[in-house]
């Protein structure tokens, strides 16, 4: 029941057709550890700079999220700027200011370092395979990457994933880690590169899971309003690791329950700026989503 | 169970990036039959040439679909040229010669006007009413539009869909039929429109229905090989009206069924040119694949 992020904390500066808010907490750690924190204990590596408010690290701490592995050095905090057309798709960057993460290295605290389950955020992979050669005995490892990486660090990218059990990118990235359009193709080519499991985020159409053989296929929860997208991806990993995580149970069937889990939470997140919505859940408004997305896709069998 | 379809029957020619074909079978009424041939027993309401090979008949014949409603007029039979590209989502149009369709006035043949469900596949919206006002005691109508009438003839669309108990249309149709980028807000209003049930085709991310205050997500089946999209949407709405007519249930349990029998037809549909594949299934690949389409969305319910 231990579960551990490496990943950034940020300020976000976000604009969609709903509104703009500036400078506000994000980063993917922020998202992926808050949305854990519903089902597992769990402790976040990243860093900040001296410009980062210490009511920020006592709203994790109120949500029993560890932050001894939260290092603070002198500098600027990690910057993102960008804006959501009425598509709600893809973000445009705007500005990226990299501040004190472009140092980053991560060091594990020692009570982290028997943590049993790991999630690898969408970080350099060499910083990936460095927060994880410091993790003793890890039952799960996870991990998220960018086009980016893929692009510019194909090979050290392709070591992590000899070290993962689960990866989850979204479907723009698992076609250009693959070179294949068709997703069925490019998901068995990504199982040959050593994850024993495949998780295609889609947006709005949901998710789909590949293992040997295996499709599972989630909806997303369908909004009547969506106000940021931001964090969705990463609220969406942090509810399906801290489910599995609480449950220590990774068979297919279980992981098929995470990823509704991590829609679940997907679906909250997006309903406000930054950490609005899931800062402050009720446990029944995540089991009620369950329920839902079951009515949503149930239908009888072949009579 | 008798089920009336008024749409197109064509000579398509198509390009993808696996191939092309000439001059095909194709057309709305034509895929939409041919798929709900294996439900039910089904009735066309179209129009062709005196260039209309007999063998299309024979073919159309052998499934047991009722010909008698087709008419041949003296001139070119429709003609629709397009190319895909790798998205495969949607068609260029290069070229639409409509030729004898441009004067199609459907007129029923006596035996036709005692059939209980119908389907008004993509056509003026004003010959939509025409169709049905001659239809003498119908139990479930279904339609299906597109751009060009959302646009051009949006008023007389307006009164068709007020006769009409079920609208199937893709995501972009909806989005502009209601003037609502959203799709649940766009549901309800097209609801309020009139039809009791809304069915919204995603191509390859599947379809959502919408009743009064219900949803239902289907995904569409992960295929390794999509050779040409060509007819998908009519095969879908041929496997889900053919399977409501041969059980004449019109309940949201079974509509829901309905779905997943259209998505098998669809997914069967895209895996060759023309109406190759779905032209000689068994009826045991399409519960194959039903029970496939089970597997892929099953998940356990909370402990």
């Amino acid at each position: 029941m231990s579960l551990l992020v490496v990943g950034s904390v940020a300020f976000d500066s976000v604009k969609t057709p709903f509104g703009e808010v500036d400078e506000v907490l994000g980063g993917s750690a922020t998202y992926f550890a808050t949305a854990a924190s519903y089902f597992t204990d769990v402790a976040i590596v990243a860093v900040v700079g001296d410009d980062f408010p210490e009511e920020h690290l006592t709203f994790l701490k109120s949500r029993k999220i560890n932050t001894a592995g939260i290092e603070r050095k002198e500098g600027k905090t990690f910057r993102w700027k960008g804006e959501y057309g009425y598509e709600l798709n893809e973000a445009r960057t705007l500005d990226t200011q990299l501040n004190v993460f472009q140092s980053f290295r991560p060091k594990l605290p020692e009570s982290y370092k028997s943590r049993r389950v790991v999630f690898l955020a969408n970080i350099d992979p060499d910083l990936q395979r460095e927060v994880l050669s410091q993790v003793k005995e890890p039952a799960l490892v996870a991990c998220d990457t960018m086009n980016f990486w893929i692009g510019g660090k194909r090979d050290s990218l392709i070591e992590t994933l000899k070290l993962v059990d689960i990866l989850l990118i979204n479907d723009g990235e698992a076609r250009e880690l693959s070179k294949e359009p068709n997703l069925v193709k490019a998901a068995e080519k990504i199982l040959s590169f050593g994850p024993k499991a495949l998780v295609i985020k889609r947006g709005e159409y949901g998710a789909l899971m590949f293992q040997k053989g295996k499709i599972f296929s989630a909806p997303a929860y369908p909004l009547e309003s969506v106000f940021d997208p931001t964090g969705a991806g990463d609220s969406f990993a942090g509810g399906f690791m801290g489910y599995l995580t609480s449950t220590m149970n990774f068979e297919e069937s279980n992981i098929r329950k995470a990823i509704i889990f991590g829609s679940v939470m997907a679906s909250y997140n997006v309903e406000s700026f930054s950490l609005d919505r899931i800062k402050a859940l009720d446990y029944s408004e995540i089991e009620s989503r369950f329920r839902e997305f079951k009515a949503l896709t149930h239908f009888e069998d072949l009579s």
